[in-house]
Parts: structure tokens; C-alpha cells; sequence
């Protein structure tokens, strides 16, 4: 059973880590957001994970940090957190905006003068710019209107790019999980069965192997839906010789991972079966071309340079590697555009995917960058499955 | 199996009645909101349910609407929605922010040039206030500085208030799974196994009988967190003659369900077995208090007036009900303050909740409001369940 957890003083010294960026950066503190289903920032600095609600950290440049939760999350952070510190708001009330009468809520006004060293600040920045909500900018803007807003999603995010042994641990484990669970479902997967009830038998899988979530929406898809980037999965039956694309991750202790591979009942028509083949060959080069000190844009360019040289461009969309931890996907992307040099211990999940007019296929795996390689996080589904 | 669904023409009403509330609310579009785990708003007027990427749909006064989605889910949207107007936008991109390198996209401008009866417009109505994204809100404010920006979700929520007969037979579906699931669960839950163990239990058979998804995060407490109001499961291992408390909902079309109930593996402590058996008369006498015509702010006081009679208030943090659709929360809610009457075909959830300092409770079940009464979503798991 999973105990495989991050202890509470890695949290601290997550803070106290942060903290010395939000000197660095000029700023007087940062305001870090976490929802339901982006719960990463907050989740990192405190172990809170909102459920219904928004919630925020708000960290000083110096002193203690606190965390800001919604009208019904008081007891439930109190219990979960690492926190001795925590507030209520109601701007982290759910997205149905309970009017909560009778109840009492703390302003930025007062989380500013309890919890800011001076019990002031001039610039704050506002991490998880893309999940803030608006009631909170809204209110930021007007209860303190002298305050300078900057997006600072650069200045906390490094921290978490690269992994510590107890988060490797849990990634681990999570897709230890995930390659459990994607065996089950080779051993149980019929035709006719739909998509949705091939997606139950992962749930069961991952939670009685010591999962706590899925890492991501669960993909079961067979046929033409296999050609969308991102999909959910349907009603829809499987069927005999036909791509049907598994991604399949466990969540261990906020950890995520995905296991992801094409496979078929029965043999796949030639024209399918020679573009899964092919990416498995891709999956496999970029592989091989992972190690610590590579330029990330530099893998991106050879990739698609390699993808070229064989004439498979016009089936690739994008790839072929981002970044994985607490969120499936998370930063540093790996674009063309990237400018940063891999480093030990970064994750990356290896996300090779290929679409043609009526059909598609991702082979996902992840790997911890290495000295001169990588440490795969999962390799047994690296192979063509035909059942 | 499910084929419980929402007909494409309903879709298109809801668009038509919007419409008309736009033009009475004197805006000339409204731009409704949605997120992976709040994806409701969208997914009403579009069927499209947006996954690791945010989305909207924009509505004008008159003509055609669009649904906006991010850069991965151009595809996915096509296959999903109904709509045939789509714009792909950086806007709507994953928290994670890929720059997207050679990727070509929409601005707001744009879409106001192109979908806006005269190409401009004076009033926005922004709807999902509290989960627009912010680089949404800069980029409407940057792009657009003469357009008015005002929150519009009662323009639009009220279309949610009231469901169909196809609406209903969705949540008739999922409470009916989610019963389905509870009793599994009762069937096989044992001292030893993890509180999400039974969530496991509970998932494979949201799926196993024809669920999209969980209604809601899942619930299975045992022992001192049942008395966080909103809480996780975790690896907490569940005891006999202790509180149990499931609250478990599937998803059927879009459409959520829960049904709670606190169970024990042997007898409870007398105390902790009194509140059960309070909470259960609570709960019948909120049903009871229901139907059309009546005041929803009455039945709050009513309620809040008859726990005080029978010297339980300082058990009570909230209640008795709030409405359930497409979200397992949604609006409106019944709180004091509350100022409108029940209507038929309202949906609302009965969601009764006590709670100790060491230990809590809470009975949910669904129900539809009729005249002189209600038509019961689940009832079966309304007793006390010792195994």
C-alpha cells in the first residue's frame, strides 16, 4: 500500500526556497493559486488540495506565509495543510458563489496588515497568473489600489522543475501504478465493451494500488476519435483492428504520471500499423536523445528534423517531450523556442504523437534526466500490443 | 448501457433563449466561461466539455455563436460540439502556458470583427465570472479598451434553473448509478481497506453501468475528517463501530448526482449514533418543507428555526439544500438570504450535515420539485446501514 509521501519540513524548506526568489525578484510577496483540478501551486507549498473552491498562499518576502481558502474549507485545510496559518475568503468561494450569511471573511486588507512584514506592500506577485480568479484580481485591484499586480508564475515555477528523491519516489510509484493498471485493462478489454467502461476498470486498478487520483483525464479512445491532440473518452465500442489509445496515469501524493500506447484486438490494417510503428521509432530516438546539459530546443529542432528526414511531417502536430510532476503537464514546455539546458533530475514525460485524416496515436512514457540519459519512469509498454 | 443524452436541437434552443436574455439585458454578447472541473457553463450551450485547456463560447445578441477553445483542442471541439463555428485562441491554453511556436490564432478583436452583428460592440456580459481566466480579462481590456466588461451569469444561470424532461431523465440516470455504486460498496467494504480503496469500489461502478465521470470529487471518510464539511479521502484506514461517511455521484451526459449517507461496520457509540439518527429526521424534514411555490429563504429559516428547537444548532454549519445540474453545486443556492420561490422541475440536493468536534455526518439525496411536493432522484440509502 502507498505511504510513499514528501515530508512536512520538505514543504518548509519549499517556502523558505521561495522566499529567497521573491527577494530576488523585487517583490514585497507573492499570491500563489491553486482550483480543484490545477492544484499544483498551492498543493507544493502547503499539501492543501481545494476541493469545490479556489485557494491561494500568500508568502511575504519575509516571515510567515499563510494559507487563503474558501467559506467551507476551513477544517479540511486545518486537517491537511502543513499550515498553522490559514484564512477565509470569500473570493475563493465556489464557482456557484454561496452568499454565506453570517459568516466572517478576511479582506486582502487584513492579510496584507497581519501577514506582510510592514503591513504594507508596494509589489505583489500573483503566481498561477492563468488560474487566478477574477473575483480575487478584482478585489486585489480595489482594496489596494497603491499595489503593483505583476504576473510571477517565473518566479516560484523553477522550483518544482527539478525533482527531489522523495518526489521521484512518488512519481515512481505512480507509474508503477499506471503500468498496473494499463495491464489490467490488456487482459480484461473486449470488444464492445465502451470506452468509458475500459476507463472503470483503470479507476479501479489505480486506486486499489494505492493511487490517490487519476494524474490526468483518462483516455480509452477506439477509431476516429484517436486522431484528436485531446479528447475524452465516450460511449463509443470497441472495436476489433483498430488503434485503441490507452493514457492511463495514477496520482500518488500529487505526483502525476501517464503510461500511453496504441493498441489493437487483432491484427490493425497495414496503413495504421506501419504509422504506429513509426512512433514507436520516434518515441524511441527522442529517447536517446535526453541527457543532462542538452539544449531543450535543440531536441525539439532534431526531432522534427528526424520526423522530416523520414517523410512523417505532415503527421506530426507537436512534441515531443513536456515536462511532468504534479500536473501532467507542467513547465518548462520542450518548444522550439525553449531556451534552457536539461538538468539532472528534471521529469519529462515523452510524448510522441501521430495523426492521420481518420486516426492517431500517442506513445507516452516518462523519464528522470540522468547524467548521459535518462532513469525511465515506465518501459514495459514500450511495444506494439496486439491482443 | 447510457444513451441517456441531450438532443442537438435542445442545444440550439438554449442558445435561441439566451439570445433573447442578452437583448433583454441590453448587451450586445455575452462570453460564457468554462474549466476542466467547472466546465458546465460551456458544456450546456455546446455539448464541448474542455479537458487540460480552458474555453467559451461567445454568444452575440443576434446570428451565430463561436466556441473558443485553446490550441490543443481544435479537433476534439469539432468532433465534440455541436457548434460549427470554432476559433482556436492562446487565451484558452493550458495554466502550463506552451508558446506554441507557428501556431496561428484568433484575437479578441477578431472574433468581435467576425461574429458581432455590426463587427463591434459597446457591452460584454461575462458569464463564469469566477473562473474566466485572467489573460482572458487583459487580453478583452488590451484588445478592446472601449468595451464595457460586466459580470452576466444571472443573464444566463436562471437557463439552468428550471430542467427539461431530456435534463431529467440525465439526473434520474446518475442518481440511479450512483445508488447502484453505493450498494457495491456496501457489499464489499471491510475494516483494513483505505478510504480510497472504497473509492475504487465506488469508480469502477460509475463507469461499469454507464457514468462519463464522478458527479463530484468522491467521498469516503472514516473516523475524525468526517467532520471537515469538504474534505479528500486519503489513505486513512477504515475501523469498525465508526462513522463512515460515503458521498458518492456519477455523471451521466453532463449531469450530476450524489448520494451521502454516513454507515458503520458494527454498532456506533451511542453519541456518535444520536446525531445519525437526528441528521435523518433533519433530512426527511427538509423533503417535507419542499415544493412549488415556496419560498427557498423560508425553508432556510424554517429548517434553521426547528434543528434550534430540538437543541441541535451547534451541530449545524449549513443547509438544508442546493440546487444540482450539471455541477453536483450550482445555482441557485437555498440559504437565508435567498428571495425566490421553488418552481417545478427545479432539481435541488438535500444535503444534510451535522457535525461534532471529533467526528460528522451528512445525508444527500437528490430530488425534483413538484406541486405540493417532490419527486425523489434516490431514496433507497435514507436509513441507517450497520454492516
Amino acid at each position: 500500500m502507498n505511504t510513499t509521501t514528501i515530508p512536512k519540513q520538505e514543504f518548509y524548506d519549499r517556502l523558505k526556497k521561495f522566499q529567497v526568489n521573491i527577494q530576488k525578484a523585487g517583490f514585497d510577496a507573492c499570491l500563489v493559486h491553486a482550483s480543484e483540478s490545477d492544484m499544483a501551486n498551492v498543493r507544493y507549498l502547503s499539501e492543501y488540495w481545494p476541493t469545490f473552491e479556489a485557494s491561494a498562499v500568500f508568502v511575504p518576502a519575509e516571515g510567515e506565509s499563510v494559507l487563503l481558502v474558501g467559506p467551507e474549507s476551513e477544517i479540511y485545510a486545518a486537517h491537511r495543510s502543513v499550515f498553522a496559518n490559514i484564512e477565509k475568503m470569500i473570493e475563493y468561494r465556489e464557482s456557484a458563489e454561496p452568499e454565506c450569511p453570517g459568516m466572517a471573511f478576511a479582506s486582502f486588507t487584513d492579510v496584507m496588515a497581519k501577514y506582510s512584514p510592514e503591513g504594507r506592500i508596494n509589489k505583489l506577485g500573483i503566481v498561477g497568473w492563468a488560474i487566478t480568479p477574477l473575483p480575487v484580481y478584482m478585489s486585489l485591484k480595489e482594496q489596494l489600489p497603491e499595489v503593483e499586480l505583476i504576473k510571477a508564475d517565473i518566479t516560484f515555477l523553477p522550483l518544482r522543475f527539478v525533482k527531489s528523491e522523495n518526489e521521484l519516489d512518488c512519481m515512481r510509484k505512480a507509474y508503477a501504478i499506471s503500468e498496473l493498471a494499463v495491464e489490467t485493462i490488456i487482459n480484461e478489454i473486449k470488444p464492445g465493451m465502451t470506452e468509458l467502461q475500459v476507463i472503470g476498470i483503470a479507476q479501479r486498478e489505480i486506486y486499489k494500488h494505492g493511487g490517490e487520483y487519476e494524474g490526468h483525464s483518462l483516455y480509452c479512445f477506439c477509431g476516429a476519435s484517436t486522431n484528436n491532440a485531446i479528447s475524452r473518452p465516450t460511449h463509443n465500442k470497441i472495436v476489433k483492428n483498430e488503434v485503441i489509445q490507452l493514457n492511463i496515469g495514477a496520482r500518488v501524493s500529487g505526483y502525476s504520471s501517464s503510461v500511453g500506447l496504441p493498441i489493437s484486438i487483432g491484427p490493425l490494417p497495414e496503413r495504421k500499423r506501419s504509422l504506429v510503428d513509426f512512433g514507436l521509432e520516434a518515441h524511441f530516438k527522442t529517447i536517446e536523445m535526453l541527457g543532462a546539459g542538452i539544449p531543450a530546443g535543440e531536441i525539439v529542432k532534431d526531432y522534427e528534423a528526424w520526423v522530416k528526414s523520414r517523410g512523417f511531417e505532415k503527421y506530426l502536430l507537436y512534441g515531443p517531450c513536456h515536462s511532468i510532476g504534479m500536473m501532467e503537464v507542467e513547465q518548462p514546455w520542450m518548444e522550439s523556442t525553449s531556451n534552457y539546458d536539461l538538468q539532472k533530475n528534471m521529469t519529462f514525460q515523452v510524448d510522441t504523437f501521430f495523426y492521420d485524416h481518420d486516426f492517431g496515436l500517442r506513445w507516452e512514457n516518462g523519464v528522470i534526466i540522468k547524467e548521459g540519459g535518462v532513469e525511465k519512469l515506465s518501459s514495459k509498454y514500450m511495444k506494439v500490443i496486439e491482443i
